[in-house]
């Protein structure tokens, strides 16, 4: 069986996460790392190129994962690959991902191609997981908790901050916000209700101390509306003790059929390495896009598209046979 | 919009369910309920018709939901009625699976019909999360567990006992497994170390509780391997405590990604009743393929093939906005 020919753009975690993720699957291989930096000074397993000259591997790589930054990398290389190759992205603009799926469409369709946009855990698993529990349970309501885990957002934010070394934020679900969701009781909650925000910030020498942990607590948007404790520990501790990008979650619906009969769903992460994670994520992904484009399948599609057994290596028949 | 016809087949708990969950879903109709019985002994809120009367709602029904057990029904309606309908069935017995579906392939395939078969929770949305779970995890381990629920088969082999009148048995899973199962230790389990059987008895008047109990913990297949409670109880209060068919279950994976990071994913559900969650899966389950069938899609399909979004009632735009 020829291997699926993989491309990788960008080489942040998450475009080294997909590195290892292919060495846990024979039937992909890694034709290239494209990076904006000078080649020469990328360290990879793999061959490294420039991404100035990605329209060189047209025929030559089957799916470009796209490990580049929402905020402004996806933006302009989603639509500008998908006009050459088969794509798979995790864009997580919420808000903006009706937009760049128009225009990822656009490109990928104009030229044959298959993108699929915003995969990943959250958006990709979670949504996947919100369709599939409300279309079983349609009276109920679902609840999405993230934690525990670090906010690379939050952590850059508190950096900052004047008199901030180093810090990292993680985002952490009230445990008893969980349990009353799980029972079925329909709670309403506050943002301050669902999760706390736990801060750990190495300060620089002599740093009003008072200063900065007011700076973060009341800081807007970030954590003004959440019980916000911040610890403040020494570089060594820090790099100790918060060196990993842990991450996971919940998502849980209840719900009623019949009369009254109480049902619930529950899926959860619980993730060493978020980066790592969704690297898994966007590459068996990788597979079932390779497989949907080869049946004809053209423009955008998100994982509300993908049927799960596209996602093995393994046949149908296989499937069928020992995990049904 | 037209509402999806549906029909159900068999009118036991899962029928009942099926009926129950349809009311939920404003984009659907139910057509008629069929059923062996003389149709005018049955109460339904429906028109019910007899099985013999099939034929005649050709054209008339989208999609046949069949509510019939898998040990004598569906391996005979299955292929039937794929010949004349697109159908939906929660065939289970697992071992005959690869079998069941060559069957219904090639009734509906010949006749230009659909088939999902084996849909449900285990098969169903188990089987799709293994296969989720082992796409994402290629180097992990996972673990199903079922329960606390009740048992049918179980519960109808205590209930064949000499001197038992009525009894109920809860397969439960041990609490100390599922822990090691979350804590990535990837243990390797004997039958007795994963489940608990509890079984609660009403025995006939006079009746030797003591041979009652020991036939019922050394029943092979059933008993033998599992630690087994018999709790002797009266009539009333089997009929207050126990009426509920409750289920539930896990699907756990833990994995490695990269160098040695640990990742966990977990899927659990917790019914208040079986056949109704059951039943409102198929009911999803039965829009899909309404879909597909439209798309031009024909012969036996399982959850494997199936596009999340398909199951839910939302446009993809709706979903893309609200749901990613």
């Amino acid at each position: 069986m020829d291997k699926i020919r993989i491309g990788i753009v960008g080489y942040g975690n998450l475009g080294k996460g997909v590195e290892m993720a292919i060495a846990q699957n024979p039937d992909m291989e890694l034709v290239a790392v494209f990076t904006r930096r000078a080649p020469e000074s990328v360290e990879a397993g793999c061959k490294v190129d420039h991404m100035d000259n990605l329209a060189d591997y047209k025929g030559k790589v089957d799916v470009m994962l796209l490990c580049g930054g929402s905020a402004t990398d996806l933006p302009e290389q989603g639509p500008a690959l998908a006009k050459m190759f088969h794509t798979v992205d995790s864009f997580d603009t919420h808000a903006k991902i009706p937009g760049y799926f128009s225009e990822v469409d656009k490109a990928a369709s104009d030229n044959g191609n298959l993108s699929l946009i915003s995969t990943g855990w959250d958006p990709g698993l979670f949504s996947w997981n919100r369709v599939l529990m409300e279309s079983i349970l349609p009276e109920g309501k679902d609840y999405t908790f993230w934690g525990k885990g670090v906010s690379q957002g939050h952590s850059d934010a508190i950096r900052r901050i004047n008199g901030v070394k180093d810090g990292k934020q993680y985002t952490v679900p009230v445990e008893s916000a969980l349990e009353q969701v799980r029972a079925g009781l329909n709670p309403e909650f506050t943002t301050r209700e669902k999760h706390l925000r736990i801060c750990y910030v190495v300060a620089e020498e002599g740093a009003d101390l008072g200063r900065i942990e007011e700076e973060i607590k009341t800081m807007p948007n970030y954590f003004a509306d959440y019980d916000t404790e911040v610890h403040f520990i020494s570089e060594d501790t820090m790099k100790a003790e918060h060196a990993g990008i842990p991450h996971g979650g919940f998502v849980i619906r209840t719900g009623k059929t019949g009369v009254e009969t109480k049902q619930k769903i529950e899926f959860n992460l619980e993730l060493g390495s978020n980066p790592e994670f969704t690297a898994s994520v966007l590459v068996c992904c990788g597979r079932a896009v390779h497989r949907l484009a080869r049946q004809g399948k053209t423009g955008a599609i998100t994982v509300f598209d993908i049927p799960v057994g596209l996602l093995s290596p393994k046949s149908p028949e296989e499937l069928r046979k020992n995990y049904l």
